[in-house]
């Protein structure tokens, strides 16, 4: 790994078991377990030496984690300039330029860049927020459209996943477990069979308070399977091994 | 708790947590888990005292687990003849006839004893399965109609659940993961939402085998929650504490 350039509010975070560095602002945004537990979820066809993007890519943490692991190609698409401008250089860091690219575009405007029906795997780390009239309009804007809805909402992101893969191509995404109706309907509605979900419980005696989702497009209707649950922490507030596996372990094999 | 009068190929199955005793035929069917935690799963308004209804009720387990734990009137509704029958034998035997009834009719055609409007909560553990043509046709009759999609299935479940319930009135079902998708469609088209998700995991590693679902009538759409994993075996094959306390703790309170 290079040497990183921090500029000012800047620092690096690390996911030890896929040895990236991540170059993140807090001020802007920051990465969390969602963002490895999707990387880590996402199971693509052919072990991903396809094509695979990463829509609505922040820094680029879901896309870095999940490069690690495959051989293919990994676009990352993303809105905020500056937020695009981080990802790049956190790719440079990594040393991934030959496998990776960030597209500074809305991804409902990236079919001149990315060609419809030519991607085998999208990833997506969405706004879990609905806007509603009582959605604070006046925070930072980055946070905004990182969490709520403004930019893009469920049924515009199934749309443009939809368009971006090939036939029987895997959509992959993390989403609030409050959301599930809306994300059947939206993914149904757009051709994409949602065929796996995986439950993240804070503990074992919480409600989950995520959900991980695969989707085929022009899959085979039914047939769900919800995988083994995943706890996040012990009653006494560490990391299970569970989840220290997948954060400090070995580092992550496909199947 | 009167003394039972078995029929040849009967036997007696107990819910210790309960103090509730089922009369069983293996020949014909037997409840499993699957009924024991849809009846504790079960959360009425008002503690259950208005009226409540178990759609395609069987021997009776759940609505008898279910009846111990609520003060109001519970009706069994059952298609197979026999299985009503023991089911009404089995309300004599546990001394519930005060608050019990079965009444033996296709649920689509019950609107004559059980008024429209009517009912506060409606229980059912429904047949699993789809028809396909592949199902076998010529296996024994009454498990064909538990476990498949024969007399009943989730559309016209979801139509007649809604039609017998009151606004807000709380509609409680035990499925398959698999089968989600159709969940979602079916009680969302007939005016149910989806408001608790429990998954069921045979052990902590495993993927969930059953789902219980609780939809509202006339409910604010959105806002799924999915409660705390229940796993069902340790990693040796004996039920869990957590299961154990359902089938032979201190009995079922509702909060």
């Amino acid at each position: 790994m290079k040497e990183p350039n921090l500029k000012t509010g800047e620092r690096l975070d690390g996911l030890p078991s896929q040895g990236v560095s991540i170059i993140q602002n807090p001020d802007m945004f920051s990465y969390s377990l969602d963002a490895v537990l999707l990387a880590y979820f996402a199971n693509p066809n052919k072990k991903g030496r396809g094509l695979t993007v990463d829509l609505g890519a922040g820094t680029g943490a879901v896309g870095l984690f999940y490069a690690k692991k495959v051989a293919g190609q990994v676009k990352l698409v993303e809105i905020q300039e500056d937020l695009a401008a981080m990802a790049k250089r956190s790719i440079d860091l990594n040393e991934m330029a030959d496998r990776m690219e960030v597209i500074h575009s809305d991804m409902q405007e990236v079919f001149d860049q990315i060609k419809p029906g030519s991607v085998d795997t999208v990833l997506c780390n969405p706004p879990y927020f609905p806007v509603k009239e009582t959605t604070k309009q006046n925070v930072d804007e980055h946070y905004q459209i990182a969490r709520h809805e403004v930019a893009i909402d469920l049924p515009k992101l199934a749309q443009t996943a939809n368009k971006l893969l090939k036939n029987k191509g895997k959509f992959f995404m993390v989403h609030r477990p409050e959301r599930l109706g809306d994300i059947f309907a939206a993914l149904t509605a757009r051709g994409l069979q949602v065929k796996h979900l995986q439950f993240v419980y804070g503990k074992a005696d919480r409600e989950a308070n995520m959900v991980l989702v695969e989707a085929i497009k022009q899959g085979r209707a039914g047939g769900v399977r919800v995988m083994p649950p995943i706890v996040a922490y012990t009653a006494d507030n560490n990391y299970t091994e569970q989840v220290q596996e997948i954060l400090y372990g070995a580092g992550w094999t496909l199947e």
